[in-house]
């Protein structure tokens, strides 16, 4: 049986950041701006994790009804404190999650919800009518505060994606992509706080590669471009969001956006767009809607949804 | 379409040591051995680490038909030297593996292999005939000379398990469980260099939970106790294998073990007791087998095999 979105809840960390807190030298504010489009981020103090920012936003969507009911828990991350335990371990003790969950981690970024969403769709566990995506990250942690490419860009957040047995079709078609050629483009070692991240390398992978991959998942997955209620993509930046729309050759109002208030989220940049648009209700049934995740791996991938 | 292992294939770093590597004071080899029955343990050196690991074990399975018809590629390690890119990204790479595959990094240690079998499993691709999961981990390099519960246990290893997709039902089923209650007693923080281990606490865990774990496991699959002819479990040490065989009352010889030479290699361990089955022909086809993964997490997990 195939799973559905149920709801999606968010929490982010307490401190939030502006541009006015960039201390660079030389620093061009609104040629920054007009790039990134990023007014506000999230940064994550030092006794928020990706743990309890996971409670946070976990906590707002389950019950003892849907607990009782889960099958699976997958926690999308890549800076959890801890090499070992799995977080996903630790959240079902620190939910009260049942012990006979399906509990994993699984280290991705920015594509990361869509490769979340597909094995879970392909999941097939003892008849539980639930399971629950956790996607949490605290780049910020790894950014040093001279960081001039990734300091502006990214911010701290966690999405709970509860998802329900659906006897619709609801995830109609995925694909993906991958291009380890691309691997030190934005990168963190164990031994770093600091993480490297070249900007312009990964502006071009992403337009080079991502428009084309969109139009070729449309075409070869025959849905009519006139049928598109929205596309869905990851927040990287306005520069690259922008001129992913261009290449598409389609209208603004196509394209949900989140990166002005919230920055680049990694892997709940997708989720939060769902999100706000469940919220107010501009998603509604039949909807078609194209998602799209890409980034550090680099790695990629779409999904279709009949909403 | 239900997969099936193909082949399984393993490499280990250069440096083996064995119990005269130990120089802790007062200690007991015998009395040591007696208990962890590890003889010998590979240790990677500061030039190897999971990830030159895994494109020697995954070199030896790989060929260009295969990789042709490769659908996905999971990764399974606690000890990344990155926390970003993911593994499955950069080895795609290395590997020249299609870059439409469905590479993923699953966070999951002594139990992986089983969660990731199960999502391989029931992981719906696109007609691509073969899968690969690679276990991969280091453990020994956040082991300090003096962590005298670790040092004489853990050992690094990477095996490539070849999937393919199978007409009959090879993986007959599973089941899974989690205990984030446990999250301390194996425990590795980001900014720690010597993991932490209460070996005993480990131990009265596994044997207040696994053995009863495999006998519902064997009561809820109806599994026809004379049927099995293996169980393949996690190689945790002697005297946790010893005491889950009088547990679960059965003899010796439907044990297969390889903790003595290889000590614990974490996620490795079944896949390398499958690949000496399979090379010495102890396993035979319609031979059903149940392997069990438990550990770090506390995360725990089952599979029957019809062979």
């Amino acid at each position: 049986m195939p799973f559905r979105i149920n709801s999606i809840k968010s929490y982010f960390p307490k401190k939030k950041e502006n541009l006015n807190s960039l201390k660079f030298k030389n620093l061009n504010k609104n040629k920054l701006l007009k790039a990134s489009g990023i007014n506000e981020r999230y940064v994550s103090s030092k006794n928020e994790n990706v743990i309890t920012l996971s409670l946070q936003s976990a906590k707002k969507i389950l019950n003892a009804k849907i607990k009782k009911q889960l099958g699976f828990l997958f926690f999308v991350s890549q800076t959890s404190p801890y090499k070992f335990p799995s977080v996903s371990c630790i959240l079902q003790h620190e939910l009260d999650l049942p012990g006979d969950i399906f509990a994993v981690d699984i280290n991705m970024g920015c594509s990361g919800y869509i490769y979340a969403l597909k094995l879970a769709n392909s999941f097939m566990h003892n008849k539980k009518k639930y399971g629950l995506i956790i996607c949490s990250d605290t780049y910020t942690k790894y950014i040093d505060k001279n960081n001039r490419s990734c300091k502006p860009i990214f911010s701290d957040a966690s999405t709970s994606t509860l998802l329900e047995m659906s006897k619709k079709k609801f995830f109609k078609s995925f694909d993906f992509g991958v291009n380890g050629g691309g691997q030190k483009d934005l990168m963190l070692s164990n031994n770093s706080n600091n993480m490297y991240m070249n900007g312009a390398k990964l502006a071009i992978f992403t337009l080079n590669v991502i428009p084309d991959f969109i139009k070729n998942f449309i075409k070869k997955n025959k849905i009519k471009k006139n049928k598109i209620k929205f596309f869905v993509l990851h927040q990287a930046s306005k520069y690259v969001c922008d001129n992913i729309r261009k290449k598409l050759n389609f209208e603004k109002k196509y394209f949900l956006n989140n990166y002005n208030k919230f920055g680049n989220t990694v892997s709940s940049s997708i989720p939060l767009l769902l999100q706000e648009a469940m919220n107010k209700k501009k998603i509604k049934k039949d909807d078609t809607i194209i998602a799209c995740g890409f980034g550090v791996g680099l790695s990629w991938g779409a999904v279709e949804i009949k909403w």
